[in-house]
């Protein structure tokens, strides 16, 4: 198990100071003094509003002292991993954050929670603070009974009773508003991985094809296990059955991710969604983003509420709190027509027989060369050099009986706006840069060398880089006073020679020397070989 | 491999429409009509000031869209996962934005953009633009040299361009900003995971004790491979390797996360610089955030900027894009001491040895069946049962002096205090609402029962639930005109019988039934076996 933290037992207080230290959560202070008190609350509070506190186990970040702050919550108590906090740190949170306005306490319906919130409300009364207490219970996988969890739902509850308590409302009307939101809300969680509450003898419960639906936010087993599939068969896994408890009308969605989840998988969830059923449904979107994650677990839930005006206009208010990502129409992507782009075939096409010849001749040893080619970069980079060498010449081939073949200035700048626009990687780039130069020349042997010389420039490599400079600089300089034949030949001896020189450009630069041993420069090879092909038939 | 994608080859456009109806990108737009550009634009922008451009290939998220809006990027140009746009693309982005006060495109130090934004900003030349182009190379892995890659410290050029620009400086002014904030600018990274660009067949080239420092963002292998470590131990690595390249005097930090470390992880990271001597460095800190990703890569980079006038009153500039997290002075960590909470003893000790007797002899069953009630809570929760009732008798055993003996009243509350404070688990907490409760009437009987009410109403659990209740129920209501050994038969029976019962409370109303088929719950069973254990001396 390979995961940052120095213990187990003392993550969560580096955690929480460390999230202080950060650029999200700077605005707040924490109390000091007991070892298992760990509360976040907001520095600017005065007590002359209800007061908001949330809490629960650790492992949830950023929930739920990512969300203190002003128009959410007041305080965040954070009990160890996955377990409740005790009734001190709770009673110690109430006691220092509640004033006559009162306090509110947001729990989630797990057994721990009810009995370490509950009976620090009671000591609180004791103490005479007005405190009133409401249990989420947003989870569906159980059904919506007593024992249904509360998971990331509770970030919805805490942002409608937030903003109501932001505008004074009294502590009745504050719990009513979160009664409301708790009644209206359900969430379902997709995983394709359990947690690691950081054992290293832990062993996953799935295999490489099963995911999980209905899941927990403390490692419990989902309620039914599922086949891995394409993502927008796991989103109408998730939504097809979250549907079937919505309430009439139109939904807010909250796009919740578990931990783990790359952002651009994450985004792609949204699209998934926006192709689904479910998409009727939803005006509003929240996320995606981590809001009650389970440490590393690769999944996500969904949270729905109803469109009602008072939870809208409370869910749209902003907020202090950086880890709240906003609300937005759902269906609003916006296009705009990509604007004109230059033409490629801007001149005649003519006919040369010659040069018809030698280009299909190079593209067809280029062609030919591309397992070759491919097996040569798989040892020293990606493997994909043939591949982008024989794509530019299967473009070139089927454009062919488009070329001003006649004019080699005009047919050096088509086939740089050619290989521009059609072919990949930096080798197709290069070879565009040379010939779009090339044919800003009269003389087309002239043209190649001021081509090199941009290639040179915009690519950044030297000489003896190991690049495909070093068979196209002693070839072009041969061509200068020569033919194909010495070009192809100071080709061979320029790529043979990088099988010696360090790489310092491109990729290779990356990999270790000896790997690079005896092995040439793909690009070096490639024109080596182009020209040797060629120049057999010239 | 286990992922949320359709296909890798429609995950870019997907998530780039997924975040376009996001709640964190919908006050963007992007451009419509080719399937290989992909521009993310300002729907705002009105051409008046310096456009800014930047982008690359894509597995980087929220690099580059996600910093699209006012205050940094006009636009971001989005390549193939890993590969980069293409000519066109870039093209198109600047022929979308640029207006009279010109274009600056700041580029990573990688060949294909290199290539790409190059040929692209003199294709636009040609015709009539005004463009610049600035090469951000921070990545100090390989030396600051010419092969130096860009990493996550171009976030900060985007944000310090971003700024100057929105101040209607002239593209001059704001391309010498970007050069500026490049050259003062060193990144490093570190990882315990390589990326899977969605290949099945991947196969890491880390074992479980490995990890990197000086890693690419595109999978390219750390410069150096190191031992996987405490947090402190890793951070110290990046750190230590990172200051020998700063300049004098005081830096801003950014924590970029690579993609797959859990939220907490990373505010843990946060606090493990604070402890390190670069913290001596470090006025400002940015982050923690995923700012510029490699997908699923668990890992983090450190950028750093010195702090200058005007690279602080940039970064400190608020920003419309919600992936920016923000800047804050570094050693701000601000605590409240923890309000005075009741006192657990306010009574005075005093003695009864038979009291005495039966509580020692109590807590030593419990903690002789330790081992056995963990053994049976593994079978079907989380396996601490056991030491929850343990731990609870080592703390009473531990204050027995301090203990008021002699009156029941005051016994049961004070137990009710200590075992609120220091008892772990639900359990705990459960007997200290009972015995607190019980404390609170005049006789200890039906004090016992008014405690048993009080567990239901908060736990949540009724009789039938599978729950230590189930044991106590009959327990305490054979003592109302009964003697110990009668409420221990009882509690027997009644532990026993939850053997046949589902499990409608607690953890262990996650475990399916056949798992749970003739195991008693660990909670009956261990009052149970205490009345047992009692009963025998009374």
């Amino acid at each position: 198990m390979k995961r940052f933290y120095n213990h187990r037992d003392t993550l969560v207080a580096e955690g929480i100071d460390g999230f202080l230290r950060s650029s999200t959560g700077h605005h707040l202070c924490r109390l000091d003094g007991h070892a298992n008190i760990h509360v976040v609350l907001r520095r600017d509070w005065d007590k002359s509003k209800v007061a908001i506190i949330s809490g629960g186990g650790s492992g949830h970040e950023p929930a739920h002292a990512g969300f203190v702050g002003k128009g959410m919550l007041t305080a965040a108590v954070c009990g160890a991993l996955f377990a409740s906090p005790n009734v001190d740190a709770i009673l110690a949170a109430i006691l220092e954050v509640t004033g006559d306005a009162g306090c509110l306490l947001i729990v989630k319906n797990y057994t721990g929670d009810r009995l370490n919130f509950g009976l620090a409300a009671e000591q609180a009364r004791l103490l005479g603070k007005n405190v009133e207490l409401v249990i989420v219970a947003d989870d569906i996988a159980l059904g919506r009974g007593p024992h249904a969890r509360g998971i990331a739902g509770t970030v919805l509850v805490q942002k409608v009773a937030g903003y109501r308590a932001e505008t004074r409302a009294s502590l009745a009307e504050v719990k009513q508003a979160a009664a409301d939101a708790i009644k209206g809300t359900v969430s379902l969680g997709l995983s394709l991985s359990d947690v690691n509450v950081y054992d290293p003898e832990h062993k996953t419960r799935l295999n490489e094809k099963e995911a999980e639906l209905g899941l927990g936010i403390h490692g419990e087993p989902g309620t039914e296990r599922i086949s891995v599939d394409k993502l927008d068969v796991l989103v109408s896994k998730a939504a097809d059955t979250l549907v079937r408890h919505l309430t009439d009308g139109q939904h807010v969605i909250m796009l919740n991710m578990l931990g783990a989840v790359p952002v651009l998988e994450a985004q792609a969830v949204v699209d998934a969604l926006y192709r689904n059923s479910i998409a009727d449904r939803i005006d509003f979107l929240i996320g995606p983003a981590p809001m009650m994650t389970s440490l590393d677990m690769y999944g996500f839930s969904l949270s729905a509420i109803p469109v009602r005006a008072n939870f809208i206009e409370a869910l749209q208010s902003p907020v202090e709190p950086w880890a709240w990502p906003g609300i937005t129409p759902f269906r609003d992507l916006q296009t705009r027509p990509t604007p004109s782009l230059p033409e490629t075939f801007t001149y005649q096409p003519s006919s040369d027989p010659y040069m018809r010849n030698l280009i299909t001749r190079g593209a067809k040893v280029l062609i030919d060369n591309e397992k070759d080619l491919n097996a040569l970069d798989a040892q020293i980079g990606d493997g994909d050099a043939g591949s982008t060498f024989a794509e530019a010449s299967r473009v070139i081939l089927k454009e062919i009986d488009r070329l001003p073949l006649a004019s080699p200035k005009e047919l050096c700048e088509t086939l740089g706006r050619l290989l521009a626009r059609n072919a990949g990687g930096s080798s197709g780039v290069l070879l565009s840069i040379m010939f779009a130069t090339a044919g800003q020349e009269k003389s087309w042997r002239k043209g190649l060398e001021a081509g090199l010389e941009r290639m040179h420039r915009y690519g950044g490599a030297s000489a003896g880089d190991r690049t495909m400079l070093d068979a196209l600089f002693p070839a072009i300089a041969a061509l200068q006073n020569g033919n194909l034949d010495q070009a192809a030949k100071a080709a061979r001896e320029g790529a043979d020679a990088t099988r010696a020189m360090p790489a310092r450009a491109g990729r290779a630069a990356y990999v270790p020397k000896e790997q690079l041993k005896n092995i040439p420069d793909p690009g070096a090879e490639a024109i080596a070989r182009l020209l040797e092909g060629i120049s057999e038939i010239s």
